[in-house]
C-alpha cells in the first residue's frame, strides 16, 4: 500500500507499526482480514452495519509544536480521529496510517509508536494499513467506526423544540495553546498540555447517544463554530445561554471570567461532543451522564431557523441578563 | 470530518470539492449513505464483499516536483491509489481525500479539482469526505475497493512452478525523472511526463485475473523490488530473465539498451501489475490480455526458496545467456 517502499522502510514498519498491541491480527481482531504489508488492507464489515469513516491530517507547526513530544502527537492523532467516530455514535474497528517523516529517528518512532499503540489498545482500534514516507512531519489517519444505519448521529436532525448539551468542560486545550511553547511550565500549564495532547474521544457516550440525540458533532474549532455547523446542517438556529456552558475550572485560576468564557465557546480543540435532544428525554440523558461517566450540560435550545435580512441566524449567544452576547468570531479559522 | 475547519474552509470544500462529477451523491452511489460535511462519511459495503482499503501520501518535492501543474498531481495521486485497488482485483467505490494547503490559490484549486474529477469519473470513484488543512503541499488518499472474499488478490499465494508477468511497458517514468525539471522539453521527454504524471490504474486487469493469478502486486518501487515482496510474502524465489522484460519504446530512442533495461528493471513509478499463474492459465492470460487491452509478458518462473547461506534469495535476474545478472538495488529506497 505504502506507494514509495524500500526496504528500510520495511524494517521500520516490521519495528515499530507491525507490532503486537498496535497492528491488527485476525485472531483478536476479526473485523480485519488482511493487515499490514500488501497492497490493500482487507476489511470484513458486519452484516448490517455502516461503515464511519473519517480522515484526518495533523501537520507540524500547524496543529503541533515542531519540538512536540511524539508519543503525545501520536496520541492527540489518534484521538482527534476517534473523536469523529465517537461523533457518529460509532464503535471504533481499526485505522490506517500515512506517517510522513523528515528522517528516521529511532528513538522518536519509538516514542511514538508507544503513543500510538496506548490510544489504539484504549479503544480496541488496531492499526490495519497506510504509508510511510518521506517529507515533513505530518500524520494522516483515517478512523474506521461500525454503527447500525438508523442509528447514526448526523448534524442534520437538530429540530426546533431540542435542547442543546455540551459534554465536560470547556476551554482548556485553547488555555494551553497560549503557553504551548513556554519553558518551564507551571503545573497548572501542565495540566493545560494535558487537554490539549490528551483530548479523550467520547466513544461511550456516542454510543449511548444513539437512541436519544437528534444531532451530535464534536467539537474541534470552537463550540459556538461547531453548533453552527449543526444549525445550517439541520436548518435551525440555536440560541445558546452562555452561562450554562461548562468553563474548564482549570481557566478560573489563569483567566478572567470574561477571557475565559470566549476559550470555552470559541476556543477549539476540546474534543467533546455537542448535541441536541428531545426535551423528553431531558432525564435520559442524566443516566446517560452517569453511566458514561462524563458532566453533560444543558446550554440551549433549538429554535426555527431564523433570518436577519438575507443572513440566516445559526447560533445566537445569550448572556445571563438574555442580552445577545457578541463574539468576534465563532471559532477556529484556518485559511 | 476536517478537523480544523472554518467558514472559509467550508467554502473552498463546497466550491472545489462537493461538486458533481467528484463528489458522491446517494442516487448514483448506492455505496455512500453519507458524503461530505459530517463527522464521517457512512459507507454501506455491499453485503458479502470484502472491502479493500489503500492510504497513500504524495509530498510536494518528494513524490512530484513543487512546480507541478495541479491537475497533474491530482491525477497522478488518485491513480496510484487506485492501481493499489487493481493490484487486489477489487473494485473501486469510493475515495476520502487529506489535503495541506500552505495557501489558498482558487486557480491551483480549480485546475486540481479538474484532475482530480477526470480520474473519479473515469474509475467511477467519487470522493466521499476528507479533510482540508493548513500545511506544505501534501495529498493523502484513502481509495476504497470492494472484492469477493476469496477472490482478493495478495501477494502471499505463489508457488514453485507458477510463472510470473507483468502487464505494458516499464522505465517510461523512471526516465521521466531525469527530466522533470528540465525546461523546454523535447516531444520525446513530453511522452515520458505523461508516464509520469498519468499511470493507468490496471483496474479491469487485476479483475480478470482474480481467478488465474496466484499473487498479485502493483509496481510502484520497481520491477525487481515489488517482485521481491511477492516472493518474501510467497517464501519463494523469483527467477526473471531480463531479455523478456518489456522495456518501454519510448527509451529506445533516449537511452543505451542497459541503462534502458535498468530502468525498467529498478526504476519506480510504472504502477503496471506484476503477477503469478500456474502454468496452465498460460492461455487464459493470452485472452485476458486481449480482452483488458494490454500487453502481458510471461518474464520468468517461481522456483522453492532458496538461500545462500544466510541470505533467502528473493529475486534471481538472469541475462540472455543465463548467467545473474547484477543490480545495484532491486528499486526506491526511501530513507
Amino acid at each position: 500500500m505504502a506507494q514509495p517502499v524500500s526496504l528500510s522502510e520495511f524494517s521500520i514498519i516490521s519495528r515499530y507499526f507491525n507490532r503486537p498491541g498496535l497492528s491488527a491480527n485476525q485472531s483478536e481482531h476479526s473485523f480485519v482480514r488482511l493487515g499490514i504489508g500488501d497492497d490493500c488492507a482487507l476489511i470484513k464489515p458486519s452484516p448490517n452495519k455502516l461503515l464511519a469513516v473519517s480522515l484526518d491530517v495533523l501537520n507540524t507547526g500547524v496543529h503541533f509544536p515542531e519540538n512536540a513530544p511524539a508519543d503525545l502527537i501520536a496520541q492527540r492523532a489518534l484521538a482527534v480521529n476517534l473523536s469523529d467516530v465517537a461523533a457518529m455514535g460509532a464503535t471504533p474497528v481499526g485505522f490506517t496510517l500515512g506517517l510522513s517523516l523528515p528522517e528516521v529517528d529511532e528513538a522518536w518512532l519509538e516514542k511514538f509508536s508507544e503513543g500510538l499503540s496506548f490510544i489504539s489498545q484504549t479503544y480496541q482500534c488496531p492499526l490495519i494499513g497506510g504509508d510511510l514516507t518521506l517529507g515533513p512531519l505530518s500524520i494522516a489517519i483515517q478512523a474506521h467506526g461500525e454503527v447500525d444505519g438508523d442509528k447514526a448521529l448526523t448534524r442534520s436532525g437538530a429540530k426546533a423544540g431540542d435542547l442543546v448539551y455540551v459534554s465536560g468542560q470547556l476551554g482548556a486545550a485553547a488555555a494551553a495553546l497560549e503557553v504551548l511553547d513556554k519553558e518551564n511550565k507551571t503545573s497548572l500549564e501542565l495540566k493545560l498540555m494535558e487537554a490539549f495532547y490528551k483530548p479523550v474521544p467520547r466513544i461511550e457516550l456516542g454510543q449511548k447517544l444513539q437512541s436519544l440525540a437528534s444531532s451530535c458533532i464534536d467539537i474541534s474549532d470552537g463550540l459556538l463554530a461547531d453548533l453552527a455547523h449543526i444549525a445550517e446542517s439541520s436548518s435551525v438556529t440555536l440560541e445558546i445561554e452562555a452561562h450554562r456552558v461548562p468553563v474548564n475550572t482549570l481557566l478560573k485560576e489563569m483567566q478572567t471570567k470574561q477571557s475565559s468564557l470566549m476559550l470555552a465557546l470559541t476556543g477549539g480543540d476540546d474534543y467533546e461532543l455537542a448535541f441536541t435532544i428531545p426535551p423528553e428525554y431531558k432525564k435520559a440523558v442524566v443516566e446517560v451522564a452517569e453511566q458514561a461517566g462524563c458532566q453533560l450540560s444543558c446550554i440551549g435550545r433549538v429554535l426555527p431557523m431564523s433570518s436577519a435580512g438575507e443572513t440566516k441566524e445559526t447560533v445566537r449567544c445569550l448572556d445571563e441578563y438574555e442580552n445577545v452576547l457578541e463574539v468576534q468570531s465563532l471559532g477556529y479559522q484556518h485559511f
